[in-house]
């Protein structure tokens, strides 16, 4: 804990599936401290998620502050199910949809849904929040990607979220970096070449995701791709599948001309921005504490701090 | 052990990366014996192949007969590395490039390499035998796919293989399903409405596949797919990208006009001939011992038998 807990208006937690943390935010809004610890949402047993909050929390809460929280922790698996909220929605609607424990002064802010042309249902339980505090005018329409397990591609427009789309593109390198064969020729190492090579593979052929992944094992057969290079071609590659994916979805929705903001873990998002070059979208990284600016902006709608 | 040893002319092994299938072979390449054990490349340990092949056949082998096999057992982790043969080739071409063990009358049949437009390589091994078994005239242009934990794509012509494409498809399945997320709302059940609603969902979109399986989340989570259906649906649609993906590829060489000829496990056969049937290409199974035929053909070709 980094700060003066004496100036604490807002506690805001970003509660994830594996980590949470805790922001400490002043009557500006400004962050004046955190903690994080691996107090996730799949971590917790036996729905102990107050003493999980009083670990994460500490004592240093003045009596009386308000908690406000998004992610996980509003899932069916979380504290309390904050059910979600249908696009388009505005944020304004988001602090009206709060959902709040009876017996703890703390807030939840909802996931969202959306459906596709076949009504498909896609859904984000934390992004939003990151999206709101990304974007200091949502009033325009401006495109967001936010990298990860499941990457987000979200379009913002007239002060709230339009829909959105959803990428397995971390958790299918992991699994397939982990449990498959493709892993079995790979070294550790880094090899921005390779990346860069399979990002143009997935761009340029449309061949089939679960085609060209097997060239990470082919080029290694022939020695045209280095023990080391496997990882990152493989990243590559699904990245470059994503980005191709992405860019027909912006498409579809006639958002071809807009810049991305990029939020996420920084090295994630210089790889995106890479791929993202090769494909002739330009990107910017957005701000670094996008959930406690988000939560902030959330808990001033919902008047819960003023 | 069924059938008669003392007629046997040919031993025929399909040895692949989990298991071993040996075959007795008579004068006229009829099936007078099959014994499968699981005694594949990958369970063989300290390189004892010759305990696991004398294992494999037991007694039942008269002096002076020969053998030949197929798969895995002439990779680089095999008893022989029988190098890859580029494509396109023939299956004299394949007949002349055995490779043959220095004290065990056993040859092994060689894998093929193929290289796409953008010079990508693509390598299978086993499956050019099963194609040569399949086939009784391959003068004839013909497409063969072969479904499995790495699915191939065959085109046929002239007496040789042209080319071919792999589709990971089974161990995609296997990885998202006992590894990710999507696993976690399934539960045990078949539902053919539920894979056929994931085949049309890939034929259909063309969203990108890490973003489609994300689906098979979603409507389980809105409770719009039973948990019984979730595994069907994500084999649905996985089935449904390879097929979409196959289909452009067909396309790239002519290849439009040709039925399928399905080879391997018939219940698997019967999932792509559904799935394939939903992108109207007309396809019909093939001989359920086409490894054995293949062998047999192969050996004719080099002289083994006569």
């Amino acid at each position: 804990m980094v700060g003066q807990p004496r100036s604490v208006a807002l506690v805001a937690i970003d509660w994830g599936t594996t980590t949470a943390r805790a922001y400490w935010l002043d009557q500006g809004g400004g962050i004046v401290g955190e903690r994080s610890a691996a107090l996730g949402v799949q971590k917790i047993e036996g729905g102990r998620f107050r003493e999980a909050l009083a670990t994460l929390v500490g004592g240093d809460i003045p009596a009386g502050t308000p908690f406000i929280a998004c992610g996980m922790i509003g899932s069916r698996q979380g504290w309390l199910e904050a059910p979600y909220l249908a696009c388009p929605t505005d944020f304004v609607a988001m602090a009206g949809a709060l959902a709040h424990l009876p017996d703890v002064p703390l807030a939840i802010v909802p996931g969202l849904i959306c459906r596709d042309a076949d009504g498909v249902p896609d859904v984000m339980r934390g992004e939003e929040t990151q999206v709101f505090g990304a974007l200091d005018n949502t009033a325009s329409r401006q495109l967001v990607v936010l990298p990860g397990t499941h990457s987000k591609w979200v379009l913002v427009d007239r002060g709230g979220i339009e829909t959105f789309s959803t990428f397995m593109t971390g958790e299918l390198y992991a699994v397939l970096r982990e449990h498959s064969i493709l892993g079995r020729l790979a070294a550790t190492g880094a090899d921005a070449a390779a990346f860069d090579r399979g990002t143009r593979a997935s761009l340029r052929d449309g061949a089939g995701l679960s085609h060209d992944v097997f060239s990470a094992r082919t080029l290694a057969l022939t020695a045209e791709l280095a023990p080391e290079g496997v990882a990152d071609y493989l990243s590559g590659l699904l990245l470059g599948a994503e980005v191709a994916a992405g860019r027909r979805w912006i498409e579809g929705h006639s958002a071809q001309d807009l810049s991305v903001t990029l939020i996420g873990d920084s090295m994630l998002c210089n790889r995106y921005q890479r791929a993202l070059a090769a494909a002739d979208i330009s990107a910017a990284g957005g701000p670094s504490d996008a959930a406690a600016l988000g939560l902030w902006r959330i808990a001033v709608h919902a008047g819960i701090v003023r």
